[in-house]
């Protein structure tokens, strides 16, 4: 899953970047992992702030960890002077998210020209335990001559 | 689309108190501003702590607040001693997510004993003006003989 | 939802042109009976040939003429010597697709240069009787330079 | 991905007699080609009435034996005497649907007492050759007390 090459060299560090200028990214306390050509990890360590109201993560937070991993996974495939926007992600959430943090994990399925299409998965974990309590599908698409900053 | 008669006659302060139980919708500085039998509207005031990388509302904002109007739509409609769970969404960003505030809106297409579906929409606000930014459909779960707090 | 200008004056043709080059809605005996801006119904009779395991219409039948609808109503809206695509959709099935026909009813949310953004819902009839039994989001893109037939 | 242990013995006749009872697969000439607890293969081989404009595999033809294999995979780790209905899914069309058959490949991601999650993809067969050319998932409930035929 992480074979690509990706068009733009500069690809880690735009990534990186990009994830530094999320506002809410660092409000949320999340932590880029892994960055891979076409994969990238978050994390999102438990906090009451992020929880609802039976105390396990919110849906919310779940889904926005695994929005912005697919769009960086994607992203890190774009080329160069282009931007990514999230057309639309579906969500799963198959078991409660509850734990001591969240590992949000999203690669490309499907690389393309003008749109790329991610697999997004999340954990709960607690320790060395993990339970899967996510599953999505993602559809981003590049802005071309849009530079992202 | 709020000719639904809630079988729980606490259906309105069951609704709020569970939003305020919500560490994440409070870290977010959401506000429940219009609750309805099966339809609930919640409202977001912009601030740098909730933006993407460009500025704008990040998606995850976005479909948190889409989330939860959506959950607490459905659990309006619940039996007494039930709570709900978001089963999964699909949203479609489908303008920027500019402006002063968001405006999140879901209502129950079909309710039901053992599961809900929601219409989600968001809308951008600046002033009087209104822009359709993101629209989804959401399936929810409700566990019976199991309160909510 | 039919105030939008199609760019094509050949429109209307295109569209029925193109359905019926269609061998699986003619197969399915599916009929193309509204096609405005932005905005395309199909109807299809009911036949054992279309039933699932308890008799009613099959979801992928029901899906079929939903994302047929969809597409066409997009691609009512797009250039001259373009096609259309369905990059994905998502269907919820809120009630049993039984009786005489199903009525597919689809509508551009979001019209744009790459990318159109349709509402899908689906009908199941019974002499003047229609009960919702499927609604969904679809996303299309626009194909450029790349005529249809 | 097969290690479940199905609840009912006669788990494979239960999802092969269903099969047999569905008119649409029959009329498509869709074939059950691996059943397993909680994996179920598709295919289906290319004729002029599955396609769409283009003369490839239509949409709702690809979707629906996803959705089909889907509803068979959970539907072999469901308990005696229940039935299976589709509560949603969303598809993800990542490339033509150009060959001879397709084949569809489903596996349930997390079996439960009331809904089961499945992955679906889609590949586009020529020959030895195959590519993925779908993508989704699936919601599926349990009907207890409900015997499928």
């Amino acid at each position: 899953m992480t074979e690509f090459t990706p068009p733009d060299p500069a690809w880690e560090t735009k990534v990186r970047d990009s994830f530094e200028r999320q506002g809410f990214m660092r409000y949320l306390h999340a932590r880029l992992t892994r960055v891979e050509p076409g994969l990238v990890e978050i994390e999102l360590p438990f906090r009451a702030e992020l929880a609802q109201q039976h105390g396990y993560f919110h849906a919310g937070a779940t889904s926005s960890i695994a929005d912005t991993a697919g769009g960086y996974a994607g992203y890190s495939l774009f080329p160069p002077n282009s931007s990514v926007l999230t057309v639309e992600f579906k969500i799963n959430l198959i078991a409660p998210a509850k734990g001591e943090r969240l590992r949000a994990l999203a690669y490309v399925l499907k690389p393309g020209r003008t749109l790329a299409i991610c697999d997004l998965k999340v954990f709960a974990a607690s320790g060395e335990r993990e339970v899967l309590c996510a599953t999505g599908l993602q559809t981003l698409i590049c802005l071309n001559a849009k530079a992202d900053d």
